[in-house]
């Protein structure tokens, strides 16, 4: 490589592949140690993917919800960025493949986390499509805007009904918040806008194959859930799967009976998979590709390669429950690998501790002003789960400038209704 | 069409072309008369378009300066949306084609615009886009953010200077826009978020084929906006052209010699054309596509089409010169166009006045807290124009919200000299 700008501090090469809450959170443990560290991502922004449904609800602008990596990381002396892809490990030569270049590396920490899964029906991506990256929520936005623009045009009664049907696959988070959000969307923020069509008549319909939605939270919040998601006009179907997706609609099964539902707006938050980088490490992953570690987060066979994060297939020696693919999850078994380098570039003698996961709680919000919260046994619903939501979520966010924004703009939904974002940006056309 | 939500207004069918500037100021003057206006615009939202280049350098994110045309013209009960491509008109059978069906008028408003013109050489589009929409300046920002990522990552010192080189293609306002823009970006805003390119020594070339930069504005303010330029550290080369443009750079033409500059990121600021449907009337058009219209602004044999805002080829009796085409211009010929349909629908003998364009002046920033202004014959140029070209602009924002968030980016921009819509979205490559 041609000579650094600035003198770059010495110190062991530490490689972390991915800029989302683990891969940052590792990188924070690691500033201001004698250690090089480059962060690996394709993109570059760190993404607030807790908030990513409000981008694809046209409540938010992306920069909401999202920073330039390099930012965040801009005043850490010993952290250095590159965009690019990983797309595979060689434990033994001790590189990284990014992109067309080997990248040599002591300690390396992957932390890709997950991407859409569809249980072998991959052309169903096209018509179906998931939310982890802005340019999901930006095409899931469009979407769903433009489905309200072409029913206000169409004269066919059959295919206008199809236009203001909305299919959202899958109970978990994501997938309630969707529901609710669309529901939303068509019975408070824009009926005056439409002169044709009664937005408030449509129909969401939210698929779980499961007995209840939010499968990892208590029984009674996912009734409260459900219970929420109807009173708002949700058709909640539980114990009902896809069996087929296409451009025209869901074929669905319940009970051994098989529906058709007609829909132009088909959202997928059932499956997700491991990025399949963990694959080149040549250990054992899991069904959904996670990689199983050892209890420092190291893999076998190689103790300064670590896997964090959604990618981490770890189950907890002490409650024996893997640890869930939530934020506080990623941010914690980053910043345990992030010490454990620091520690061991310190003093290469230091024993390694077990990682434990530390369970905070979990939350989700059902449209506005409702949510459902555990925080250790405790459960909460309604308006308090929502404030507590809130205030959570609002902390989280990176950096003053978009904690401020996103308080206004929700300042602005709340008081207004009103959905500031609502662009309808790319391909004018859905199909040509 | 199907039977309405709600009961329409009677009375005759106006037909506006174009959410712009021109088309919205004549709609605003049809609400509430007794006409039923339909809104057609190829965009969901109207685009605060002097603002535009903020996006396509990241300084604000696209719903900051755009505002969906159903939620302006919602509460106006006998305006209605769609949203698809005029494509031509009969003037005969009064009819406006839009996608594939016709709309029927009995007064129509084409209120277009213009879109970029290559000049014959249609191959430079894509190596250099222009800036007129919302998804024009991300690609724009896309281009202008990822050059300097693969600068940091590139070790052959040739393609890392090509990677730090922008070439700017024409220097009216726009182009002095976006040169002074990019070169801010590149000294003040991320130098320090790049560890081992030095993003200050990026090199921003202005080229303007003239002999002075803002050639609608008096001389004295051209040649302090191109000092201003150098002072920032912009190259500026008048009397420039560029005769060739492709994937890796720039070849220019400057008194009969010719010089190849490499550049991976060329913006195309040069020419522009009127929308083709102007066309499909029938009658006079000038070299750049607008439409000869006659003093009440109708087209010669057809009283009841009209052509408004850029689209318009109008000399000004009183004074003889043509109207420019600034956001002022289109505003006035648009809000002439609706208040002559509304008097006419209330008595259809009234005599059509003669259309006047009033000068009210014109601004163009250059970087942070410096832009030049002519206001009657009064020039301005430093702090005191950017003061005032601030003013104007925000009081323009259409929409509370907006107004509110765009004084907030900025200010953290003047503050912080920080860019938080610094989002590389879309496809993460530029060349597969």
């Amino acid at each position: 490589m041609t000579p650094a700008r600035q003198n770059q501090p010495a110190g062991p090469r530490v490689v972390i592949v991915g800029g989302g809450f683990a891969g940052l959170a590792c990188c924070r443990a690691l500033r201001g140690t004698d250690t090089r560290v480059t962060m690996v991502d394709r993109q570059n922004h760190h993404l607030f993917q807790p908030l990513l449904y409000q981008v694809a609800t046209a409540a938010m602008s992306p920069a909401n919800v999202a920073a330039p990596i390099r930012k965040i990381v801009g005043r850490w002396k010993n952290v250095s960025v590159a965009l690019g892809e990983a797309t595979a490990v060689d434990p033994n030569a001790r590189t990284l493949r990014v992109d067309d270049r080997d990248f040599p590396y002591d300690f390396l920490v992957l932390a890709c986390g997950m991407t859409h899964a569809y249980f072998g029906h991959d052309s169903w991506a096209e018509h179906a499509p998931g939310l982890k990256t802005v340019d999901d929520a930006l095409e899931i936005r469009r979407r769903i805007l433009l489905a309200f623009e072409t029913a206000e045009l169409n004269d066919d009664e059959e295919a206008r009904k199809a236009e203001l049907t909305f299919v959202v696959v899958g109970g978990g988070p994501t997938g309630v918040e969707m529901a609710g959000a669309i529901k939303e969307i068509a019975a408070e923020s824009i009926p005056r806008d439409f002169k044709r069509v009664d937005t408030r008549s449509a129909r969401v319909v939210l698929l779980e194959g499961g007995d209840r939605l939010l499968a990892a939270y208590p029984p009674n919040l996912s009734e409260r859930a459900r219970e929420d998601l109807v009173s708002l006009g949700v058709e909640v179907r539980l114990e009902t799967i896809a069996t087929d997706i296409d451009a025209d609609g869901v074929t669905l099964e319940h009970a051994g009976t098989s529906e058709r539902i007609n829909s132009r707006c088909v959202i997928w938050a059932a499956g997700l998979k491991a990025e399949p980088i963990g694959v080149s490490l040549g250990v054992e992953t899991d069904p959904s590709g996670r990689v199983r570690v050892n209890h420092d987060l190291s893999i076998p066979g190689h103790p300064n390669v670590f896997v964090v994060g959604d990618q981490m297939g770890y189950d907890d020696p002490e409650t024996g429950d893997p640890v869930p693919g939530v934020a506080q999850g990623a941010i914690q078994s980053g910043r345990f690998v992030g010490e454990l380098i620091a520690r061991q570039v310190r003093d290469s003698e230091t024993r390694r501790r077990t990682f434990h996961y530390r369970d905070k709680g979990m939350m989700a919000t059902i449209g506005r002003a409702r949510a459902v919260a555990r925080i250790g046994k405790m459960t909460f619903a309604g308006f308090p789960a929502w404030a507590m939501w809130s205030l959570v979520h609002i902390a989280f966010l990176i950096g003053f400038r978009n904690r401020l924004l996103a308080m206004i703009e929700w300042a602005g939904l709340y008081v207004f209704w009103s959905r500031g974002a609502r662009l309808i940006t790319g391909p004018r056309r859905r199909r040509p």
